[in-house]
């Protein structure tokens, strides 16, 4: 992309108009702003969000995650048009921190998802690219908030499983959805443990035709796992349940499920505590990249940095006092 | 612990006299001002620690990890005599962030090793306390140092397996040895997959008696369980014994593998090329660490922080426009 030329920008207040309004192109204008990693467009994408702030968060906000193979898109597909049916807007976003150096996100591929592209009420747009998984959370998380100004209600945020982005997508969402399929071994097999804690539902996928018994099966079997787990802050005790997405077999019953929950932790007071809580865990997390930013981006350290290992190695410093040294010449430096 | 005091301290060179000396007690009293949290005992400290630090490294470092009630306590006794016997000189310490907090290590606790205790050829000393597992670490690790150039030429470093100590002994030892028990049911229940594949040793423990059998049957699964892990890039096949450290049997096996993986690492490379990539890992844990110290030490900051907090809450600020907003004023305070 090294020819690539900015377009003209228009003015913050377009874009701020435009996204409240609605215009699907005004907002995909907007959030090529925030993927930018231009200067200038870097302080604009700060005023658009800054502006639209008070608009954002009044949607469910969705994680979805499963192995390759699971049938992710279809899924999404299907579940996407079922919300559009029951008068929603739909707005479906992804992390994935690989993109840019594999053959892409998952929905970069639209025509996956060709019914759902194709229809008002919904909104996809592909993983944003990035070196760090941080930057590209922020890319995300600010694009979902767009989404949101721009009217979108639920806003399903897919995850491809590479690295940590599981916990990303996590960090940034209500309800945390794990896809699964009947396997004919160990049901638990291929899946993190850390992931399935984090599942307030986990649906076994495909269970059609013959399927169908042995996904019942894995649907007992996962049920019983989830009970070794502690439970969680938010009172929902998690769900496992079958579906079919090609099919369309038990996708509403997801939907029945998500809206259980929102009424449970719009009860007891979660909701709100857990995105506050996500909210600030955001800062922080910025606050961390920018501070190694401060000191790993500056070239002097990195000189410093590249004499001191070789010190170290040569045993003419100890560790703690190498960076006991580079950390009073950062201070000095600035 | 409000009414310390600190002791009259000796003269920097009388520290490294002795502890290139093999003095016990200087040794002892020079851990104590690396443990020490006063600003005149930690520029000492690093004084020590640079004069000694060309005596150091001259040892084979072996981390032990295992849940409470698989002995540890008894095999660091048994083992321990085992290699003094041999003609070695042992040190034993210990990571444990949590000794303040709770009941105290292990190894705050003596009399467990009570042999071991009261001999020349060995030293015990107690995990230093601590508030962040960083901080804890960069104590044991300088302690090791001290250790080696008072001539102890094998190090165990105990780790009770709270939060990531497991990682950070691992961080800095050459050798991961992990006990465990045989159990009843599923053999892999309660240890942490990351575990299992940090271990170069597995040893199944009070393997004696009536246990014998089922001990036999844990380390045929085990040994089959790491089968599934990629090979290492030390190029050494974790293997998997029994022993029944209170009966004295298995024991010398275990020093055995240890000899025979310390010819294989030395050979191939892999151990300077190991301790390298610790040393310098060392230095960058503490960069990061001093680098968070830096921001969140400071009273300005932390007001900010906690206005700043409330501010996203309300919807007033992005999160991502808080964390710049707050790294501009940090760079602006610097």
């Amino acid at each position: 992309m090294k020819n690539y030329k900015p377009k003209i920008r228009l003015t913050t207040q377009a874009y701020i108009d435009g996204i409240l309004n609605g215009d699907r192109v005004i907002l995909s204008r907007a959030i090529t702003i925030i993927e930018s990693n231009l200067e200038s467009d870097k302080i604009l994408a700060k005023e658009i969000v800054q502006e639209i702030l008070p608009s954002s968060g009044k949607s469910i906000r969705i994680g979805i995650t499963g192995v390759p193979g699971v049938g992710k898109s279809t899924f999404i597909e299907v579940f996407g048009l079922h919300l559009v049916k029951e008068g929603h807007r739909v707005a479906i976003l992804s992390i994935d921190p690989s993109s840019q150096r594999s053959k892409g996100s998952i929905l970069g591929d639209k025509t996956r998802m060709e019914e759902l592209a194709n229809i008002q009420e919904a909104y996809i747009r592909p993983s944003a690219s990035g070196d760090t998984l941080g930057g590209v959370a922020n890319k995300t998380g600010e694009t979902m908030l767009l989404c949101e100004a721009a009217g979108y209600d639920v806003i399903l945020i897919e995850t491809v499983g590479v690295g940590q982005s599981e916990t990303a997508v996590h960090g940034m969402t209500d309800f945390f959805l794990l896809l699964m399929l009947a396997g004919a071994g160990d049901e638990l097999q291929g899946i993190k443990k850390g992931i399935m804690e984090m599942a307030d539902m986990v649906v076994i996928n495909k269970a059609d035709g013959d399927n169908i018994r042995m996904s019942e099966m894995a649907r007992l079997q996962y049920q019983n796992a989830l009970h070794i787990f502690p439970e969680s802050e938010s009172g929902w005790s998690p769900v496992v349940t079958t579906a079919s997405a090609i099919k369309n077999i038990g996708i509403s019953n997801v939907w029945d499920e998500v809206l259980k929950f929102k009424k449970l932790v719009d009860e007891n007071g979660y909701f709100l505590k857990n995105r506050n809580h996500q909210q600030i865990k955001w800062m922080y997390n910025n606050i961390n990249e920018e501070l190694k930013q401060l000191f790993y981006g500056s070239t002097s350290i990195k000189s410093q940095l590249s004499k001191l290992e070789k010190d170290i190695v040569a045993i003419k410093i100890s560790p703690v006092k190498a960076a006991q040294k580079i950390i009073e010449a950062f201070k000095k430096s600035l």
